[in-house]
């Protein structure tokens, strides 16, 4: 059964339920280190550990759980060149169907690769936001397959509060959870269960300034766009979706916006004192915090590390 | 006190009750991407992210501990350029004594800030051995403080047993327990606690072809001694001592070598697949798996990481 509104926590709690058998519990780390540099103290929760790489798997598993079985067998499409790409494809090859992938063809071999590994089918197309809804809609019409929304869509906002979900169970109350917004899929589902089960928890967003659509959308109630796409956090360059942008703003406390070496100087931080590999979005609630170090001093901070998929040939550093 | 002879598990176990403040127990990670990959069910113990970002610290942490009172205020003293150094200046720092690091001239700037970042006085001297002895010498002579060998001791030597120990402790039984030798202590500490907890184990060290002094030596039976020192596992370069050869001959049941080309394929892997950062050292044991995958296939085999102090500047790929 598809979710027709905004995921209730009880709706969060059976998600969870379901696509355990399909996703990792990722671990939480900490670092005493950061936590110096910081003055906060500070719970990683480590989705560069979920399967993909990413924790776009939570948000797919439960999309293809929701689809009826008729649904399952006519396959999954969806257009992305990224982590929801490949959590499409494998959580099709989960459950036996097929997926088709829409990728622009100038999308790196590396990640067409990738994703062809899961067993998808990939369409190329030419590399703007035309082509890639008209080529989508025609693979839609011919095979029968679901598009699945990468955020704009109440399964996959579901699927991603799992990962918030999970750190409150482990740490328990936090004073502050913070995650990046791209999409906003998973900064809907993070609030939906940081509102439920830690109800004091500032809930703050964190974009790069490239990519501040998000920030603006918020400040001024009316949906913004993306001026550019060109941020290091490759991640975090999609506009808001229309249900993505109603949860946000009504839940979310505040966003902070960083700038690009802010963002390369926090992976860096991370990488070399945690030793993790993350993705460039990954750093960006730590680059906010580290932006505004009197704000969170001394505070419990929870944050969400979104991925691990980077190109280790091709670094900012 | 310190240990006259080879630790005992008894002296295992009170070793790690009391350096338990002062480290880390790292986790233990799976993954199934590489169990897909090398047909055999691995368990790798991070010790990535121990203190320091590395193993050595188990070590050190022991070894300040064993002195008396009155030992441990005239300060400990050893030479390394690595991941043995920071240890000691950091174990030195949480029992507020001073230490003495001697390294050569040529070593990282960004070794000497890291160690020098942990309170120890750098002292420099040419680069070569004898200088390095006599510098160390000529330290302990004026200030009185304890050389604390980064392997050849035994209570460094029951420090690192701790590793193995958590992790047979975590998992249970292993069919395999793999870890590189450098100057031993790691798998001196490793065979110990293995056959001790798991004894049905094989117990498999692995080195640069490069650096296979330890190969060499096992084979032969007698101390034989490496050629080169530029394998890029810079961690490994060292020879065995007597006692790690002592311990590694009666109680390893095989040693593997691996090429260079190998150790960076499979840190590689590690890197993309399990989002960690590891020093290229620890690839080698995984490098030695890969290369027979027959061997192991189907084994639930322990891998000990033993650090991730890297320069992310200047990687292999």
């Amino acid at each position: 059964m598809k979710l027709k509104s905004i995921p209730t926590f009880e709706d969060i709690q059976l998600i969870h339920k379901r696509i355990k058998p399909f996703i990792n519990k990722t671990p939480v780390l900490t670092s005493s280190s950061l936590d110096h540099i910081s003055g906060a103290n500070l719970f990683f929760k480590c989705e560069n550990f979920q399967k993909i790489g990413a924790f776009k798997m939570r948000g797919a598993s439960n999309a293809l759980l929701a689809l009826s079985q008729k649904e399952r067998d006519q396959g999954v499409a969806t257009h992305s060149s990224g982590n929801h790409a490949q959590a499409v494809a494998l959580s099709a090859r989960n459950h036996q169907t097929k997926s088709y992938i829409v990728m622009p063809e100038n999308a790196p071999a590396i990640k067409r690769a990738a994703t062809a590994g899961y067993g998808a089918e990939i369409i190329t197309c030419a590399p703007t936001l035309e082509a890639r809804e008209s080529t989508l809609q025609a693979v839609v019409e011919k095979t029968g397959a679901t598009f699945i929304h990468p955020y704009n869509n109440y399964d996959v906002i579901g699927g991603q509060a799992t990962c918030a979900k999970e750190l409150l169970e482990e740490v328990g109350q936090l004073d502050v959870v913070m995650a990046p917004i791209g999409g906003g899929g998973l900064m809907s589902g993070t609030a939906l269960s940081t509102r439920h089960l830690s109800p004091n928890t500032r809930i703050i967003g964190s974009e790069p300034k490239w990519a501040d659509d998000a920030y603006r959308s918020f400040k001024s109630g009316t949906m913004q766009y993306n001026t550019r796409v060109d941020t290091i956090a490759d991640g975090l360059r999609t506009n808001l979706g229309v249900y993505t942008f109603e949860i946000i703003t009504k839940m979310v406390d505040d966003i902070i916006t960083v700038s690009e070496e802010e963002i390369v100087a926090a992976m860096r931080l991370i990488w070399e004192r945690m030793k993790i590999i993350i993705e460039p979005s990954c750093a960006v609630p730590f680059a906010a915090l580290l932006q505004q170090k009197d704000r969170f001093s001394g505070k419990k901070v929870g944050i969400i590390l979104t991925g691990g998929n980077v190109d280790v040939e091709n670094l900012p550093f």
